[in-house]
């Protein structure tokens, strides 16, 4: 059935990984899709990504083309699993105390939770966009098209999009996976909304990679090759083998009480010594990690949607979709991840619609509103929950009292809280998601079309 | 074969609800108890209590002689359901804002939580008590015994109990159920260490009866004849239906900046102005709610151990329970509910303990030292979150973007978490707890009977 022509047309606004997918999934139900996207490149910024068992599921879900392709990109799972013990964990240690004088390097393990066998599979973000192009057919993607407006008429009109270089096209819904800076947010909540712009979350990024046989000497074998977040006051320090265990990818996370001025410079350079002086009085092995980073590194901002999160995801045809909707700090490692539950639900809604369509042709418009309504019922808590529990472990991992020897006890009792975090997102259940969305859209569409003013 | 000779003697320390499930517990388990209680009389503070339907049911795995008593104490669903729809609900509603200049007395549902069919049971506190007393063999509770010293000399030695009335007693273990100022905390901890002692959570609370016509004319008919949670800028005020529905029981929680100066005197009279004052800028629903309560109030201090959690359950063969381990804010409703799990929890240990004893008498002392701290792994990471948990959902309800019109979309995110956190406590899977305490103790003997320095 594929390339034949169907009633159905949906233009994806954003490239990127969840923008891709979900052009996979919908082209699977043959909905005609076009994906524009601003630029050709990019950026080498968060060039690393891991998703979760449950993510890769959901790939498998909505295409196993996606699966496909993300396995033939390169992907690893992360952990450094053995044969006693293949499982992947995740690990916090203290990184700040020095709780024997003898045994200056000795960092006390805090927790650890078992992420299952292959809980994490890690990527590099160009290489999977790649394998994700290289499935989707010619002429879907166009490249440098940057949204500039959009026009939503009449609810059984085509939608008007109108680009940067002058040049328009038409499609029945719009969905926005353009991002953390997305147009087509601020286009539906308004230019100088605050709940159209990402905000600083007062904490500033550093990375870098470490090569395996330095990481050993700093942190001893063990916590070079297994995943580690060292946690402590105001800041902390994770990292995780890379590259067939050749090298380390550490990021440290600092708080910053200023304000970030320059919004559309997320990215600067600064100074390996930054870090360090960040991280003086903290563990020797954290110290001796922080001085192997390389001298000129980037200083990263990261922005979310925390403070002035989307009132809704979408507006008539129009919808918000992965970062664009909810863009997250990377605590949880788990935005990308939402990208993917938010596209198997769209792309099963998009079912329903060319059903309903098949049935009476004259409600395309209506169904496709109603199945944005409920892409917004079904998801927006969960991926709000999301940015709010990114931003609450990482307060958690950087909690003062882990400086404070009396309050350590304290401290220790955010584990629980941790887990039941992180399992939310790991045991995510997409078949009741999926469920829960076809009633929200069955019994919407219904109630629209016995409606005393709707058609039906 | 109840009351004949045991070789396990237990003494509880507090006859309170936990006290005194745990000696109906243990009895059933042909152990020897003996409660000792402080006081004979049961202050009105804290008169009404709930419990979850969860709890009920431990309660009924504990001996359903349990439940009985309390079904038998006029314990009532707390809701007020009807034929369409009889289950409980948890309501969250805007008690700040007025959303309508035209109707000022609207207020908005912002959030409800399904609890099932008698989601709660409400009762008196005396009257439970009385009634877990009458169920109690004569001779088992002894009043008037205020708790002074515990001496723990060799393992295999009986623990020797002083009292302040200067009469001792013997037990072979010792499990302080002795509440929020427990004495067997202080020892265990020592006087003067911050964690023997409970602390001010800045949150004062100030309850009330109100006879349910003027609560309607207040309220509105719905509102008053159910549970309803009014959240706004640092404070709350929820109330629900008692008494046969003839009146209703209002607590409003009121944030304070200040220290709590006097630690023995959490309860002082306080007037009506005070919370009149507190709500001056909110609904008039609300204000007019606080204006119907009684004059003369009394001011409650709010006290938990949030700051300073005990770093241990037991040390040896005494051990902590109920709120002498956790006493937690009441924003989750749950502080009870918590000691029954306890209770459920401890009561099975001491089938354990019998069983051990029965094949080897010699390890008496360690096989109750075993259990207590499989009681320590099983329930502290659970109880200590609930803890934290009420200070956060109180924290969520009392946001200040309630009052801040272009943040209500942010404050409204917390009802994902706040559902996560209620569920958590709702749908304890208390096999699986049962489980993981009777592998525990039975992988922590058998560790100890292998070890060098150990018997077996």
């Amino acid at each position: 059935m594929l390339g034949e022509e169907t009633p159905l047309e949906v233009a994806i606004i954003g490239g990127g990984i969840v923008g891709l997918m979900l052009a996979n999934g919908l082209i699977r139900q043959q909905v005609k899709v076009k994906v524009y996207e601003q630029a050709q490149s990019f950026r080498e910024i968060g060039a690393g990504m891991a998703f979760t068992a449950n993510a890769t599921r959901c790939m498998e879900l909505i295409d196993p083309a996606i699966l496909a392709a993300f396995r033939s990109s390169g992907s690893v799972a992360t952990s450094n699993g053995d044969a006693q013990d293949p499982n992947d964990y995740l690990r916090w240690i203290d990184g700040y105390n020095r709780h024997y004088t003898d045994d200056p390097y000795y960092q006390r393990m805090l927790y650890k939770i078992d992420a299952g066998y292959k809980g994490f599979e890690g990527c590099r973000r160009d290489q999977f966009l790649e394998a994700l192009v290289k499935i989707i057919p010619p002429g879907v993607v166009e490249c440098k098209k940057r949204l500039d407006k959009l026009g939503q008429k009449g609810m059984e009109e085509k939608i008007l999009m109108e680009f940067c270089d002058g040049t328009s096209a038409e499609a029945d819904a719009v969905i926005g996976c353009d991002g953390i800076k997305s147009r087509v947010r601020e286009i539906l909540f308004g230019q100088g909304n605050p709940a159209s712009y990402p905000h600083y979350t007062h904490k500033v990024a550093y990375r870098g990679l470490i090569p395996m046989e330095k990481a050993i000497q700093a942190l001893g074998e063990y916590k070079a090759r297994n995943q580690h977040n060292h946690i402590g006051p105001n800041a902390h320090l994770i990292h995780y083998p890379v590259a067939n265990q050749t090298m380390i990818n550490a990021t440290a996370f600092i708080s910053d009480s200023e304000d970030w001025t320059d919004d559309k410079q997320m990215v600067v350079p600064a100074s390996r010594h930054v870090v360090e002086d960040a991280f003086a009085g903290w563990s020797p092995c954290v110290r001796a990690l922080a001085s192997l980073l390389p001298e000129k590194l980037d200083k990263w901002a990261v922005f979310d949607v925390w403070d002035y999160p989307a009132p809704f995801y979408n507006r008539g045809k129009i919808c918000l979709a992965g970062d664009a909707a909810h863009a997250s700090s990377p605590h949880h490692g788990a935005g990308a991840c939402m990208g993917v539950e938010d596209a198997l639900c769209l792309s099963n809604l998009m079912i329903q619609v060319s059903e309903s369509i098949r049935k009476d042709a004259a409600i395309k418009g209506r169904a496709l509103s109603v199945a944005f309504e409920t892409f917004d019922a079904v998801r927006r808590g969960r991926t709000q929950w999301l940015v709010n529990s990114s931003r609450r472990v990482c307060d958690l991992y950087q909690q003062p009292e882990w400086a404070d020897e009396t309050r350590w006890v304290k401290a220790e009792t955010c584990f629980e809280e941790i887990k039941d975090r992180s399992l939310k997102i790991w045991h995510f259940g997409y078949y009741g998601m999926l469920e829960e969305t076809i009633q929200g859209y069955r019994q919407r569409l219904k109630l629209l079309q016995v409606a005393p003013n709707g058609h039906g």
